[in-house]
């Protein structure tokens, strides 16, 4: 990694959020699990996760209309349960298992972390996930943040340009006063492409401690951090 | 006033915010007096503000595109110099100046009682003040936001009804479960004519204290409150 820019420079840090700043696998697998008991949490959490590109992907491309995440989250699940041959529950249960992504953990580093970046910097969610559940995450689990920012905001999901340009828009600052932290490299390389800085975070075990994933360093990024108290010391808050 | 309504049916309080929340008229005349020693700050922020509406009613009819506060007021303010007879600011202090809507102080209560508020609603801005606007201010007062909304999101200044509806949507919930709360009865007026919930806040000061407000209630609003800590009191927060 090259630490070519100053911590000063960015005025503004952007946050994907899930696998960023929540444990999606653990929370999934956990609620799906509490609520049909045998099933592979893991694997359930797995599938469900793997429908969300190709979904934002239907509605980038014009076969879907503009469809926030809390119905596309929906699309999915009526599919993996089939697949899982889960016939049994009640709309009302669907429903509430829909939710279970406005209800995850922050990883432990999380708010620890984003409370110190804040002091120095304004801190926004740069998501896919929608405005609401977003704000109720924050709400659950005492994340700080300045502002929620979704693709909501700027109707178009990530990688799309117009969301991380729209960072800088609402902050009238340049693409490169922002700012994106995120633990996937596409994202990263697409906002990279629109100018801002980047800093890439470790998750190893976001999809599972069964699946480990590659967290190896990419020297395109500006910075690369264990976690986000490794970030906030090496950002000088 | 009424309070036909428990305080447990709404689930979101969304908040005006000039007037409201922050004390605009003392903070603007303060900036422009210390930028221009002499001039009638009461009287500049009267005239900066008296612009703000017909402005929004511009972009409204179409005559403008969308355009931010931001760019509204600064447009405003290049007329008010002129008016005050303000020629001497540099392009950099017209910035400075403008930007001092980013920097208004809340009103003595509005802490205390956001905080309470927050405790058993979700709390947002509705404002038609821009995203970036608002989070500046917010960051620099400390007001506890749950979440940024804006005439921004929307793409339409209240009253549209997008805003208020906006609202509810954001967070699936039904209009009657948001309440607006603002110190204007035209803000609310529009907000229950979407069936919104309505809180009227007195802010008899909001003009400056040589232009006292008339703050009679109207029995039209569900609830009607001297200041925020006298609302989180009805509201049992």
């Amino acid at each position: 990694m090259t630490s070519s820019t100053s911590p000063t420079t960015a005025k503004v840090l952007a946050f994907d959020i899930f696998g960023t700043v929540v444990d999606w696998h653990t929370c999934i697998a956990r609620e799906a699990e509490a609520l049909s008991p045998g099933v592979d949490g893991s694997a359930f959490a797995l599938a469900w996760r793997a429908g969300y590109q190709p979904a934002m992907r239907r509605v980038m491309s014009g076969e879907l209309g503009w469809t926030l995440i809390d119905d596309l989250h929906r699309l999915i699940l009526d599919d993996v349960l089939k697949t899982f041959g889960l016939h049994d529950l009640t709309e009302t249960q669907k429903q509430h298992l829909n939710k279970a992504w406005h209800r995850l953990d922050p990883w432990p580093d999380a708010v620890a972390g984003l409370v110190r970046l804040k002091s120095r910097y304004t801190i926004c969610t740069l998501s896919n996930g929608n405005i609401g559940l977003l704000t109720h995450m924050a709400k659950r689990a005492g994340l700080p943040w300045d502002c929620i920012l979704s693709a909501e905001v700027f109707k178009a999901y990530k990688p799309d340009p117009a969301t991380y340009l729209g960072v800088a828009r609402v902050f009238d600052v340049s693409p490169g006063e922002v700012m994106l932290v995120a633990a996937h490299q596409e994202d990263l390389t697409a906002a990279r492409a629109c100018g801002l800085q980047t800093a890439y975070i470790e998750r190893p075990a976001e999809f599972g401690a069964a699946h480990p994933k590659d967290v190896s360093p990419d020297p395109a990024n500006n910075w690369h951090a264990e976690d986000l108290l490794n970030l906030a010391d090496q950002l000088g808050c």
